[in-house]
């Protein structure tokens, strides 16, 4: 016998966030915020997620204007880019991963540092006014925040900061927060990864669920 | 002061999976399946993953052989498809995800199906001893099933299952085991999504830590 199963994207979607929002505690949250928790959680399956999530003040908004005006969304893994869901984007926004650019792996071993993090100098021309979407390498996290020291390196619009794992993910989201060179957004701990990430950046391009 | 932190990628592999082996329990799991789980915790972030992580007999020993063999890779999404790091795999094995392909949306609205399921049906001249990879849609999984009932329909060599999610993830996870087609893997419940899919595709494609 054939499994039955609700085959309606549009009420699987449907289903799934109320699911969410009657098992979530989202009080916290402001209306330019709710839905990208909500979002995360549908994409990690996890209801619970919310309570390590942190924007600072204003992120979310800023974020959201940041897109409708146009700006670029730097990611620093290609499975990011890859799910970002180009119809959402409210200005065709440009979507940028520069880890496989030729010079990276030479830019990796001269500055003694990931290929993940060496990626982000290729950023500089693109980053006045960006939305950043790490959600890999610690590495790449805490290489942005030292480039970001530099008062000459041009500033993103917001930070959204969820790399995942068990060697420096907490911690570099934790400076990420403590130096808030712009508006960020974190999973706070060893949480976060791409499919959070491009749940984030999906959100915060369209309110359309 | 610019922050510190480890920079050497070969460490933070090391020190990742050093610690998710001191943290997760994971006496159940055979020597093909062992690596697998590992990585899927680190893609995740999450040691606990492990409770709900499921082999059929043999899955993982089966799946290394079909990949040595030159399985093609069967995936639901493009971020699963993405996230395959190449050079693992030990045959230069075809990766093929279907979603995009031009007849896909018609199809499905002929099906009355969702495009991840639609695009299952692309899969039928690679399907015979492939690797399927769902990390993404409950949906897809549940026509591979209903696909598979036919007994003429081609048989993959195996399956791993992780779509996640709150409509159909857990159920459609279920019901993979309890047809099981052939070998099979997933994690139980509404946990998955395309980072631990790859985690488990690259794990199972090389020994390589």
């Amino acid at each position: 016998m054939p499994h039955e199963y609700e085959t309606n994207g549009a009420a699987i979607y449907e289903e799934s966030f109320r699911t969410i929002r009657a098992e979530a505690d989202l009080n916290r949250f402001d209306v330019d915020e709710e839905p990208v928790v909500v979002r995360m959680i549908h994409a990690a399956g996890l209801v619970g997620l919310e309570r390590d999530v942190a924007f600072s003040d204003g992120m979310a908004t800023v974020a959201r204007a940041a897109l409708k005006g146009g700006a670029p969304i730097l990611c620093d893994a290609f499975m990011v880019a890859e799910g970002i869901t180009r119809k959402r984007l409210p200005a065709d926004n440009a979507v940028i991963c520069t880890l496989r650019d030729a010079e990276v792996p030479e830019m990796a071993a001269r500055m003694g540092n990931t290929r993940s993090a060496a990626a982000l100098e290729l950023w500089r021309p693109h980053l006045e006014g960006a939305l950043v979407a790490i959600g890999n390498a610690p590495t790449a996290l805490f290489h942005l925040l030292n480039m970001l020291e530099d008062p000459a390196c041009p500033r993103p619009a917001a930070i959204i900061g969820c790399p995942v794992g068990f060697v420096g993910a907490a911690e570099s989201k934790d400076a990420l927060m403590q130096d808030l060179p712009c508006p960020a957004m974190i999973v706070r701990g060893r949480l976060g990864g791409s499919a959070i990430t491009v749940a984030a950046v999906n959100a915060l391009a369209s309110r359309a669920e």
